[in-house]
């Protein structure tokens, strides 16, 4: 299984601190080491750094640790490979263009016998369920929506609808944004922490790494950071429920919904 | 104006030296300040590293300066903003996926009143006169070929007609690869040279570096490097007519065709 990492805020922030963690997961300290990729909005743009090799010993991964890249949206990846070669083409975050916007994407689990019509308007590059499920998913946004992007609760609804149908294929936690939102789909395992005023310390899990956010932060700051597994071992992260995607928008959660049928499985 | 620079292999070479050159370019021996990228392809994959910032003072081009990624096809871009501000969607190299390959794409120049109909399926993300023209090229070739990639020569000449549609609004110097071929636009200005055994000694213009290709290569190995100007001042740098289009493929020249009429720009 892969690791996920995604952070939403509401204010341009750096992820130096969790990707500190994160990155000791990629053949360190976990033994996810089929290559790694991080993503960052910054505006309309993106920025993705990929590398084939372990994220623990990449100095693509040591610049991004050392050098703050300012984002409101980030969605990182560390793989272990199930479907398709270890290789450039096949690590994520995926990036694909639909209304004049860049969508950022990246899978942990596996889709069996996952074989949608693909149209030609997004093909998969790499070998991947993950990009094909990527790509099949913006083609249907597409085609219901046609050239201009929808109002974000009528895209959460699509979005949920489609999640519904890939996830019935299997494994299914996503991370995907377009810059303004950043959605996750909890399929079997994600937690999340909203860190706002007051501020504290926060201690990783993975190095013996600690920041005191009270310091770097203003009053009206806040940061969703969302990830396989909490990555500090002093604050209080909050379960996913199996089955549940998610809305994350200016460091909140904005909605949820289930999707699997079942009372346990139902969002908050 | 922006600077270019393109590589086109035989073997998966790494691009450090020439990219040493390159990277004074922006900011320090030229005045072309206003953010830079390049791009790797890697088999199917590819990496793009962008950075709004000068590439003299980049933390991320002294990473691509002192980190060997071996490509067949690298496009790089150092910009000098004409139209859009400066901002990460706005900084070149541009990427979009068609018929299952990433393509890459650089412009340097200025198009005038360049607004074609866009039909939605590659809609720019930034402001730029630069990812407007790659957009439309896109469209065209996926109107004109449908979800299958032509052959190469037919893909050439489409490339031609379109060029010579955009080449009509303006200054139009680019490059372009979708990982298999380098396409070549000398509007204004654009220089190349192929090395191959024997290989010799080459030291750059701007900064008082040299490199011994014969200790560094195999005797097949083949590379072209495309400039809008030389790098080096040892070495016999070919100039690219004005108005030719050149297909560049294992590190020659396959194909070049004229893109204005008269007889001192037909294409060798």
């Amino acid at each position: 299984m892969c690791q996920l990492l995604g952070m939403n805020c509401n204010v341009p922030t750096d992820i130096c601190f969790s990707f500190t963690g994160f990155q000791a997961r990629g053949g360190a300290t976990d033994v996810h080491s089929d290559g790694w990729g991080i993503a960052f909005f910054e505006g309309k743009g993106t920025r993705i750094f990929l590398d084939p090799q372990p994220s623990c010993s990449s100095p693509v991964a040591e610049l991004v640790r050392a050098y703050p890249i300012r984002s409101k949206n980030v969605i990182a990846h560390i793989r272990k490979a199930t479907q398709g070669a270890i290789g450039l083409e096949n690590t994520h975050p995926f990036m694909r263009e639909l209304w004049g916007r860049y969508w950022i994407f990246a899978h942990n689990g596996n889709l069996l016998n996952f074989a949608p019509e693909l149209d030609g308007s997004f093909v998969p590059v790499g070998l991947t369920d993950s990009e094909r499920a990527f790509c099949w998913l913006l083609q249907q946004l597409r085609q219901r929506f046609g050239s201009n992007s929808p109002a974000r609760s009528e895209l959460f609804a699509a979005l949920h609808a489609l999640t519904l149908e890939i996830a019935s294929y299997g494994e299914f936690n996503f991370l995907l944004s377009n810059g303004d939102c950043l959605f996750a789909h909890a399929s079997t395992q994600l937690t999340y922490i909203v860190r706002q005023a007051p501020f504290t310390q926060a201690h990783l899990n993975d190095q013996d790494v600690t920041v005191d956010f009270s310091s770097l932060t203003s009053p009206d700051d806040r940061v969703a950071v969302i990830a396989t597994q909490p990555l500090t071992d002093n604050e209080a992260w909050l379960s996913m429920a199996r089955g549940t995607l998610w809305w994350f928008e200016e460091g909140e959660v904005v909605q949820s919904l289930a999707t699997r049928p079942g009372p346990e499985r139902k969002a908050g």
